[in-house]
């Protein structure tokens, strides 16, 4: 989807040195769309466009390229100019661009970067995936307790130009301790009071998150207090950095994202579909599909040991996939609807007698809607195929089956997420294959256990 | 998950009408965990605790509480008190909570409601669900192109406390027509410049959504231009209102758990899991179970046509779970697969021929990789079960229907998500369950055609 439009006009004006044309390109649109324009640009002549914008809008600009095309730049791109430009990039985004570059070149690139840039790289690649410090960004506008509002107001003026949010201002002590916040819109309303001190306008009671808490919390409690950056601290109570409102939306996407996958029956992939390595995704794909396959085996070993009634009465053998498919698609359900309630907080794995209760009368209630509608169909079944068995018992038969199996499933795929959350374990895990395979087994068992005490 | 910790004490001082010790209550927390606190309390109680919190403060604290709570208090709080109230709540929750408040309380309410409020909640409820419109708040900050920094810089600090963001200010001309956006960070910045005129700071291409536009296409804007609030404009570009930051982040939770319950094979509920009536969820649910049910009972229809081959070869019944399963679990994962890239927008409906392509690689890799474990397992089966087939012959029927029902089951996994977004339905309707009961009937057909060709 590579916005072709403006391309030649940009290739002529780069062979031209067209530099007013350039400059005019680089600042009239909003930077996203400048960005978007550009996408069709190789590395080269991209960095070369962006020379035409000063630092900020480069920085600005280059923020909303692709992933893959900000790497390319990195690696193609004279080392000493990316290493001056590397220093000037949001210190969240550099981290997660550098571990994706190749090694050499950022082996080459660290030692032109300068000493506080670099140690700042440091300390934050160290933090592990998924965490609140690896999605941090340490810029952000500090105040102290003692500063008059008039000079607080003149700092920020100073600082905004660099600071990816000053919607919420940070007031430290002398040891970085973490004291209070101030909003630009408190601080704005205090300007008719140029005097009064910081500590008397602060809000003290926060709401922060610890360095090593998951993104996924940041994102609730974010959500939660509605709030537009969130501190992070460790556990002295340090003042680290802060995670913007658009980092948790990112947050917020990857994790329905992983969700989603983790429901289909697969590893769950945070590579682009249409670009990721096929070999990764067939392994992340072949990985689940195989387990499941294995324990669908089962399936066979079930139904052999029901050899007997097959042989005796052949139209069992024909509801079979009926039987089962109800107890998978009502588990399914279940399991969504239960991992869902689990991701948004509406349940915790403690309210698991009471989504027991509700499940126990909800799947009952489905298994007879379903029962009714398998009785009238199993009684419709030609004399023919049924041999010796009267298509009444047939089905009373068929219809206490796929009730039972429906309560069954229901039950299973609602337990089942409670369970590995209880475990320690995403609830996911439960997905929709993974319900639908085991209650297949035991729903041939079920079946076929009440087809002999009715029949045989 | 009431906290109950003050409930005692915040009743003692009610009833000894303590009014310092409800002032220090409501002001010492942030409003999010006053509100949590206040949760055991009665509509009532609460309402009298609030009593004690300026107004700017109520309305906060009051926008924490739980969406019920809030609609008893409205229901149950003195009219004329809550009329008066309900004049400071933001115009985008009023509107929405008015929506489930009984219609005669809302009939008593409207008249007291003083008459510019009346008409802004009369405006918003007109919009459409899940618009643009239904979404946006219409308080926002509010500048003239003619207007001087210094100036404006007033003018903010003077409005700041009525507003929800004052991240941007919105530039308008005489007519109301959206001209450009400044950001506080700018406005700021250019404080010691007080004679600048703001048509001279503020950004002239703006990223705008109209009032009319889906909500899912609001939230996508915002997290791909990282914005921390978006204008609303009609077709005539006037500016209507703005959608923050939180408000999208809420949204792109409730379309997460919509996409979820529709791939999970149910009709989408956005009420809470423990809260929601039983009839209500019982329709929803066994509403999509009773189609798939009905679809499933084609499995005997397909399975009665083989009675043939099931009659002469016994152990051929005994695989039909295995093979049609294979086909459901590769079909889902496809499915949960295209439907999340579409959901992200990695891939568009105008893709289908590169996602056909790479799902007819990806199937014949994964087909191979099962297929090769089914050879293995059915090479195992006892002899006494085969009767007159050899067990290679049968290993290699089982083989090739596993493959080539995952083959299938890909394929039909990966194109029913993009045939419903060019059909203009949701894509998520290719559920789980879904595509399992479509590979279901037809994965019977091609097990039995390739057994019938290779075995009879």
């Amino acid at each position: 989807m590579t916005n072709t439009l403006y391309l030649p006009e940009l290739r002529e004006m780069l062979t031209e040195n067209n530099t007013a044309g350039l400059q005019e390109f680089c600042t009239a649109l909003h930077p996203a769309r400048t960005a978007e324009f550009m996408e069709g640009l190789t590395a080269e002549e991209a960095w070369a466009v962006l020379q035409h914008a000063d630092l900020l809008l480069r920085v600005e600009v280059f923020g909303f390229f692709e992933h893959q095309k900000q790497i390319e730049i990195l690696e193609t791109v004279d080392r000493a100019a990316v290493a001056e430009f590397v220093g000037s990039l949001p210190p969240d985004n550099r981290v997660d661009l550098l571990r994706d570059v190749r090694p050499e070149v950022v082996a080459e690139l660290m030692p032109l970067i300068s000493t506080d840039e670099r140690r700042d790289i440091q300390r934050l690649s160290a933090y592990p995936e998924d965490t609140a410090g690896a999605v941090m960004t340490t810029q952000f506008a500090r105040l102290s307790e003692e500063m008059p509002v008039g000079r607080a107001l003149k700092e920020i003026g100073q600082q905004a130009g660099e600071l990816e949010t000053i919607y919420y201002l940070y007031v430290v002590d002398r040891e970085d301790h973490l004291r209070g916040v101030v909003s630009a819109r408190g601080l704005v309303s205090a300007m008719g009071k140029p005097d009064v001190l910081i500590q008397d306008l602060m809000e003290r009671d926060l709401v922060t998150v610890n360095v090593a808490e998951d993104q996924e919390e940041v994102a609730d409690k974010v959500a939660r207090y509605n709030l537009s950056a969130i501190p992070v601290v460790d556990d002295e109570h340090h003042m680290l950095g802060i995670i913007t409102h658009d980092d948790v939306i990112d947050v917020v996407v990857d994790e329905a994202t992983e969700d989603a996958h983790r429901m289909g029956g697969m590893v769950p992939m945070v590579e682009n579909y249409l670009e990721a390595n096929f070999v990764t995704v067939w392994r992340k794909r072949a990985g689940w599909l195989s387990c499941l396959f294995i324990a669908e085996l089962f399936t066979f070993t079930a139904l052999a040991s029901f050899e007997d009634a097959i042989a005796a009465i052949l139209a069992l053998s024909l509801f079979v996939p009926l039987c089962i498919s109800t107890g998978g698609n009502s588990g399914s359900q279940a399991a969504t609807l239960i991992t869902r309630a689990l991701a948004v907080g509406q349940v915790s794995a403690r309210d698991w007698w009471r989504v027991l209760r509700h499940e126990l009368a909800m799947g009952l209630a489905l298994g007879l809607t379903l029962g009714a509608i398998g009785f009238v169909r199993a009684a419709l079944t030609p004399q023919d195929i049924l041999g010796d068995v009267s298509r009444w018992q047939l089905a009373l038969v068929i219809s206490e089956s796929v009730a039972a199996i429906c309560l069954w499933g229901t039950l299973a795929g609602s337990m089942l997420p409670l369970l590995f959350k209880r475990l320690g374990m995403d609830p996911g895990f439960a997905s929709s294959p993974f319900v639908a395979t085991l209650v297949d087994v035991t729903g041939i068992v079920i079946y076929f256990s009440i087809a002999q005490a009715c029949l045989l």
